[in-house]
């Protein structure tokens, strides 16, 4: 259970405090150049906001160990080690008989009688870091097709905005869609500090040039394997597909996209009929809650089931959706990718032309 | 991809106009009582409200095909088929060239350059009567466990009701959560029809006394499923968990559950963390779009790429929200059966005593 | 676990004496004419041998109810059903408390502490018709292909022949790959069925124009498919790929094929290597055992542990090798099906080209 | 296509000159004390037979990197790392343009159009440690539980033996099931080694006090899962199970098992019927063709379609079905594990004792 993926499968490995964590990528084509510094770029990404993020310091460097031969993929299982280099076990000493609120701490406990404390162990936003490095590698793919993913902050807490200006997100430090809300956004992020509380964000993405034809029959929709592939993400509690919550306060003579020869008239739907693409853009929305870790003190029990009142120490960012934008677009380039090979077989005529 | 679920798997077939729809049950345990009464009773929720749903009639009487005998599950893959016996392929014969707005017409047509324009084939809602089917199955096990779970309208357009009602919604015609709001309800659905449109609406489910530590680890979360199973329904463009998209409005210390000696203080997380149950009660919200199939003249295309206006014909309700919840309570009784079936290997303890 | 296959998957249902069995294809391409004529050809192919197999008539008429919309493949699943004629129940009412010697009687009650005990319920090998039927859908694609799949009978108990005429085959009552043997296979089977007892058989089958890079790294091997496939026949004990048990007797030297410009020059591998055609004839010897139910008395235990004495009666094939025949084939048609499609994304070239 | 399982799931990566080859297992329950020495030990008889096997030297020395946490599995993902220590790269630049006999050379770069000529790069049978490892963790399951896997070599080229000393087999350098023919064994293999030759084996296999009720039904037999497993192994080309190729020649009235109050009278089934484990010992025999790399002077042709005659260089197993016993004894743990999980949901009673 620790895949995703039909046609594009990663499989995922390692734990906060280990030697290493990595992934093993199964279906990658052969013959595309593998361009190491791309990936590392979209790693470096999950790192911004120094001030903003989590202090914890890793160079994050990728270092791939199998299915590229002289800079290529050669179609083999691609699989990859990143190091970590800045676990420090001793932080977690102090809470290692503690479930920490809302975090995995009690859950795994009662799944397997048996947790490993260090840092949440394969339950730590760490693991993140693979799923980017896959969906880099993706990535690559996805850039060669024109298609592109983009997402950005539209609200921090109570503060939002309508922007959509996602080449600014790309700059901003925060990803914040909006210019003239970034610097709001920032200070509801540092005030949540300051007060050692954290706070929730909200991630708006849009894809676009996504061929239309993508996702599969039923039980393999694009649209559902985008709420599976995002609400997976450690924080996220809602996901929306185009218009979204909004869908359930409208008419159907509003909702509905009607169609003339350009296209569509407009794009309720978020670019998915039917789970299928239409080739109009892919919106979605991805509530974040507030990082559970925050330093105020709570009340909790232990495994022994006695109450204790408790401070948080360590390093903790007090708004997981910033480098959770990070990992949505990874998590998508992955699925997209998916998606595209998947849907290769999709008609005879096309399967009879490979093979004549 | 007509399948879904792990060990507890569903497989699909059949369209809107076929001799039959049906579904194939693979992992049900053996030695169950298989109820079949009760399983009637479930696929007759989904035929309920009559004026206010569509009036296609369908006795959606079941007939189990094997994995019963003697009226014990054997083990064995559990088939059952369903008659569609109100098929009427005449009434699409004008819109067989036509792509409707907000279906899956354009995008089958994308995919596959053939379709099955009547009642739109394999995209139909009518293959919902197969998921409520196999969702019956799960629930005699989830009842014999006391597992249960209870799905209700808790607002339609821009009508909302913060009622939870849940034993009210039971014996609503429109499944309301609201005894209060149920005939503003109605009438909202009923003004919507008459105008020729139809309307959104959201549902709210509550699942009570699931069992702690079901779910499986970061690619099998809990919450990750509920967001695919429901996505995955026709019409759903949002899917929230917990506080859902409230979440990311919040500071941590108001979101995060603390823990007493007598359990959690809140239930902001709706029941899950690390996407395993924590004991507490699951709260899911799905949006449903209003339905796509209206009176109003609208502006499409047909297959030729020329502009066209039509007027729909035939029978489609004006609310999909209503039979919506039938499914929604479905989908989640198999993706119960699924978890707690995965759930059976966690433990090496567990696993030793059974085999010895 | 009723399905197999990933790109092009087949789910089985229904039993010996359910009212119907059918199947469900996932993943087959839209667009293709389905000459149903064909596929009902397969299916009397499995009845053939009318003297020398079992005497339950069936039509075995093929009824497809999803999938196929004026005459082509939609994309959709394709789901079908062959509606059981002659099951006799009140045949198996004596044995019902019996493990029948060799039978999957004693092991699926072992497993499951019920079963159907009406013609091995689902174990029964009529559900091998549904394989039968998946396989000439696959067939059809095959056949545009080139790809042809032959087997034959080259051994019938201790009767052996080293000829190869699969022409011959395709006519022999009995799928005798000898015409000269033909007739002491044909004997050597009948004179078990009068002594009240069966035989055991090998199948050799030859698949030939097809193509090379089919079958997929190390775990989703092509001829570890193929075993997996066979082996999971009913009544197989033992399958050979290429020079198959010989190998373990042989010189890397002699073994090993060497290569030319014009190709390899010999085929000991049996078209295989590294889990990947080459592009040469593939190669299997499937080695059935006699059939179980024979007349003969033989002992064995009740339900309750008791040890009886019992004589079967009711209808049986004293070699399950014939129609294994016809089974070898369909699964190898679904097999080929699978590995084509999955192939078609194994090189970035390909994809790229298909999406610009 | 790197992972095989489905309750126990193995992912393997990694490539002959890789820096680590290494192993995800998904499914192994938590709270098992991890012995890693026991798994050192399984890893360590792979290399055994030093003079008769290839003199690539590796500490094949185990690092755990998931998944254990003070001496017990977690439950999570559990993942190791096994590095390459003498891997040389330049041993392989003169065959680097050339498709080695019987190799996966061709196919790979007939599929892939990119090869990574050293040492066979992903298809070498270096990756076998992964299994090894993989199957020495599932072993420490089937310790506790007494179910025993032994396998040693019955054959070698044209010398064959009826003995099944299994004891004998585990200390002998060769895993020779005869004491009296190890040398004739060892003899036959060094005969072919000094004649720049290799020479194929055959592995008999006993699997005893394994529980019934194993397998799954219809498409996840034990025997076809069996027949899978090994023929995916390097240089495998038969698998029988219980009487095998024998089974063809024979009667009903002998093959057939009769059974009394004290259980089967016979064991020509090999201890499966319909797919599922009786009780009795499992019988398998896998046959191995002769290593293809040989140092005889061979003709093939090189990526430019050219003719060439070569001689291979480098470090080479004369006979690989002995490093291929320890493989077998591996996936066939690997196989047993998942089988013993999966059946842990088969009975309605059992699930219900769980949650209640």
């Amino acid at each position: 259970m620790n895949s995703f993926g039909q046609a594009f499968r990663v499989t995922s490995f390692g734990e906060s405090h280990a030697s290493y964590i990595g992934g093993v990528l199964d279906g990658f084509p052969a013959g595309l150049f593998i361009d190491e510094e791309k990936i590392q770029a979209e790693l470096d990404k999950r790192k911004s906001g120094k001030k903003l993020t989590s202090q914890r310091k890793e160079a994050d460097k990728i270092q791939i160990i199998s299915g590229v031969f002289q800079g290529y993929s050669t179609g083999s299982s691609l699989a990859f080690l990143i190091k970590n280099e800045d676990a420090k076990s001793k932080d977690y000493e102090d809470i290692k008989d503690i479930f920490r609120p809302n975090h995995a701490d009690f859950t795994y406990f009662q799944k397997y009688k048996i947790r490993d404390y260090r840092g949440g162990g394969r339950a730590s936003a760490r693991e993140s870091a693979v799923r980017v490095a896959a969906g880099a590698f993706a990535k690559l793919i996805l850039d060669d097709l024109g298609i592109k993913v983009q997402s950005g902050i539209f609200k921090v807490g109570k503060i939002e905005s309508e922007d959509r200006d996602f080449d600014f997100a790309e700059e901003s430090e925060i990803f914040s869609l909006s210019r003239e809300k970034e610097e709001a956004f920032k200070e509801e992020i540092l005030k949540a500090k300051q007060e050692q509380d954290s706070v929730g964000a909200g991630v708006l993405t849009q894809i676009s040039n996504i061929p239309p034809a993508l996702g599969e029959e039923l039980y393999y929709k694009f649209d559902a394997k985008i709420a599976e592939y995002l609400m997976g993400i450690n924080g996220v509690k809602a996901v929306e597909v185009g218009d979204g919550i909004l869908a359930s306060s409208q008419r159907g003579s509003q909702f509905n996209d009607e169609i003339n020869k350009n296209g569509f008239l407009s794009n309720h739907s978020g670019g998915i009929l039917g789970g299928i693409t239409t080739g109009e853009k892919i919106i979605i929305k991805t509530h974040f809650k507030p990082t559970p870790s925050i330093f105020k003190e709570q009340r909790t029990i232990n495994t022994k089931g006695e109450e204790v009142k408790f401070s948080l120490k360590g390093r903790h960012d007090p708004c997981i959706a910033l480098r959770g934008t990070v990992v949505v677009n990874a998590m998508l380039h992955c699925l997209i990718l998916d998606m595209l090979l998947l849907n290769l077989s999709s008609r005879w005529e096309n399967v009879r032309k490979f093979y004549s």
